[in-house]
């Protein structure tokens, strides 16, 4: 059986399948059974990522808003500032003060988009990620940057692009706080809160947070905005970025719960493939915090375009 | 280099070590230094199961008693009775009442021994685990039993091959319950919890629970004390069991927390590996419950041994 | 203690430490220790795609060129030329001739950048993937298209980003060839392979192809240079795409083993998040193939740039 | 809707369903067509090991003969006698040569039962492990022991357990060789291969291994048969062993490849739950070697029950 296609210039695909062990009669038979009606209708392609598909179903991630329900980790500490400007690029600043701050997050993320139907098929709804996050100063304004993120599903490493995180797959860990048995902190002073990230088999992080009280703030380093770069080399090897953006964005609807503040323990390791421990040593332990939250994601803002269409 | 044992029948394990470049007085020099004291020190294994080691530390899990805290979601229906009489022991009866009545739950564990240090490395302590639960009569009292049981860790699978619980390894979510934001339902009247379960990259299980009300119970199908079969054949082929046991077992210190039943919808599936659609098909969906578990697990007891070592 | 830049439009960073339990005189000391060098080389940052860093190691994916090594099973068939028709662009034509013949292809592959580190940790090396190619006529030159396709890898994603495949993580499986012992077929007539296929816990392909005889093709869908859109949506809600293009790329240095051709069976499925049953449904088995391959990649080219830099 | 069952001491179930909406009649009518042969073959259960069901399908692994098809990778080195003899029970005895040497193995498997089904769903039949294997002596003979190792499946933990092998999960890698492509060594002098092994995201081992030229043999320390142990406490705490035996156990059918012998390194860690690095660190390596093996497995022979079925 072969197919020829006749015409698909038109708003008709004409499909002539010659059956060769069948009469010339049979032929037309089949071949008018394949006249398709396609106008653009048909080639209409959905989805806010790839893949494209007429029903957008298929997209590694859908439209916006995207929703988030979890709880956050987090260990604030010292690096030296040089480390810090060292992963910032050129044209943007060290926060004018403490500029040697980091905050690593672990956030154990439930999260869906409209409609919540991701939360009912829970694999395609649940993950977690690990971050390091800096602030910057850029034309005045004081942010926070993530150079470092490591989640475990591909649609939120999709979804990180689109917002400049520049995120890999990662294994990533925090101990959760249940309400009944003795295998489980309270959120309570005394709770112990271990987290872990590991990447292609690498132990990265290991943290352990103990809680001391209830907080005012859940730290102060990824209080900001994010100023974030989304960028694209050229298809061509060395023309330069086809996409080069500076961008800004922060959650809304922020549903906070009380944050709760104590000590902590972290331990860094690099990897031939990641260098945690190499690009932001930790000096000095700030503290550790913990809180649930909730947020929605719907956009950001461009800031500056270098693009160069190549 | 080449070493000889001269003596491991005393206390003192004698090691030459013949460095042949080396004069008789240097080797006789090393032979010194590898003088052993080994007595039955050196050689206690210890370990709960294997491997053992001298710290028992490398054990695949740690003594009793075993503490776990997490969620239950469970959908109780009804199968053919025939089907729950195909799947005993000859010797284990149906249940008197309502025989064929299935539970298949959902557990979202944090679990850790004594001392609590799984608990810091989470990875250690957090797993999944979805199991089919029937019930007995044995000598004219009504058992639950574990006909079926996929988990996602292998120290769970350990435990449950002590236990008896039929464990293989599965991929298994279900929607948890946070507090704060939009990708999450709250515990209370609506709720909807999705719950999946895979094997070998095949889905076996899909459900969804709407939560109604409070309930007295957390159903009545995994409510008794557990009778498992314990076995393993002969490392000779088709020599019979090296161990047969029935035993039964159940949780201690249980840490209950309020729970709520609903209306539930489940889809079983088979592979070529795993048989649950066809093992305890569906006939009619009894109801779903969802509720937070603390409890304990430090031992049971044998009921039957039929072990022929050999 | 707390931080203040001083300065840092020089070249030199100034960090001044308060540390308030100190004299005057200390704490100026420990400012004079505080002055690093940071000139442009500082905040060099390097890295072909994020996250980038002052030495490049951390990025998701290295500097071009990339070399494979692995085999190729690949099952050709027809689906209606409309489904092709529906899954391509508007402006991208269907090929001229067999409109309607898809190859779904498996790939075990081992790869690595240049020097080969990867190779030694070959976790970081090794992945397979799974994807759905069709012929499609633009500018009249026949391309061929990936339009699916799943990795097992977050390095080979962003690989794929890069190139226009549109590609997400699965769990992918392909039965291999050993030359020793009794489970494995060897490279000959009757050989059968196995191959799966599973995105979030949803089994999307299952395929047994059994080798008959040496081919002088591998097939014919995917033989062409590849047609592929690279875009990026404005990380302003609904603001159009910042970047869209249309570019082609090949493998260079193909190093091809011997092909074999055979018969074909082949199930697909759908889940909700993936439509590889319903984009590309199964008319006809065209035939099954498979071949050792090496490939290079270097670049490819930019055909049509519709960026609208938002 | 209610069940009774009526009588299930004869060869028939007769279960009564209440319909409390309907009449006498139509109970009557529900209740006759309940009635259920079961005799025997009804709850004749089958499965090698748990769990077990009517066909048998759903054990974790069917039964003998078990055959394998793969690549070994071994990196042999001497540790001091005393690690040895540390990690073997009392009463087995160290070898009375080379007391100190161990292999560390990665193994690439493809394995399957009778009439090779596994091979067509490849993800039940591909894994690897990463095992250590010392030598040791009994009542005169010496034995090869494995006394760690990781598997990636479950169905290999099932085998191993059965085995006497102290099988745990882990994530193994190590490199291919493929025919094509410069993404691959080659089977020459110079060839460079990677192996590592990670369990609960701590790297325990890394190795290279580079080939020098073809070698008489695949090493010594894994060439004897295996003498393990089997075992299972009961199921009352701290009651002693169930089933305690030592068993010796070989693979039969041998089809082996030409080994080939190199230089190696390896690198041990150890983490709060395993000890690879301080039970058996590395003092000397003797070197590495690489073949391609095909074998059997299909049983043991019992050499000591200590059993308490308790």
């Amino acid at each position: 059986m072969v197919h020829f296609r006749i015409c698909n210039s038109s708003k008709f695909l004409v499909t002539v399948k010659f059956i060769r062990y069948k009469t010339n009669i049979s032929v037309f038979f089949r071949a008018l059974t394949n006249i398709s009606y396609y106008d653009g209708r048909m080639s209409e392609l959905h989805g806010f990522l790839p893949p494209l598909t007429p029903t957008g179903k298929s997209a590694i991630i859908p439209e916006m808003p995207w929703y988030y329900s979890g709880t956050l980790l987090t260990v604030e500490y010292l690096t030296d500032p040089t480390k810090v400007r060292a992963i910032l690029p050129p044209d943007i600043d060290l926060a004018p003060e403490e500029p040697g701050a980091v905050a690593l997050i672990w956030a154990d993320w439930q999260s869906c988009s409209e409609g919540g139907a991701e939360l009912l098929d829970p694999i395609r709804s649940q993950y977690l990620e690990t971050f390091a996050v800096v602030r910057c100063s850029y034309e005045g304004v004081t942010y926070s940057r993530c150079v470092a993120i490591w989640v475990t599903k591909d649609f939120a490493i999709a979804r990180g692009w689109y917002q400049g995180y520049p995120k890999k797959i990662g294994s990533a860990h925090v101990t959760r706080i249940f309400n009944r048995g003795q295998a489980s902190p309270r959120l309570e002073a005394g709770a112990k809160l271990g987290a872990t990230l590991s990447a292609y088999d690498h132990r990265l992080a290991s943290a352990v947070v103990t809680l001391r009280e209830p907080s005012e703030t859940n730290g102060f380093v990824n209080g900001h905005a994010m100023l974030h770069s989304r960028f694209m080399p050229s298809i061509t090897k060395d023309a330069g970025l086809s996409m080069d953006q500076l961008i800004t964005m922060h959650g809304i609807d922020a549903d906070l719960g009380q944050p709760w503040k104590g000590d902590a323990e972290l331990v860094l390791g690099d990897s031939q493939w990641d260098e945690l421990a190499s690009i932001l040593p930790v000096e000095k332990i700030l503290g550790g915090y913990y809180r649930e939250v909730g947020v929605t994601f719907a956009g950001g803002k461009l800031i500056a375009d270098r693009s160069n269409p190549v």
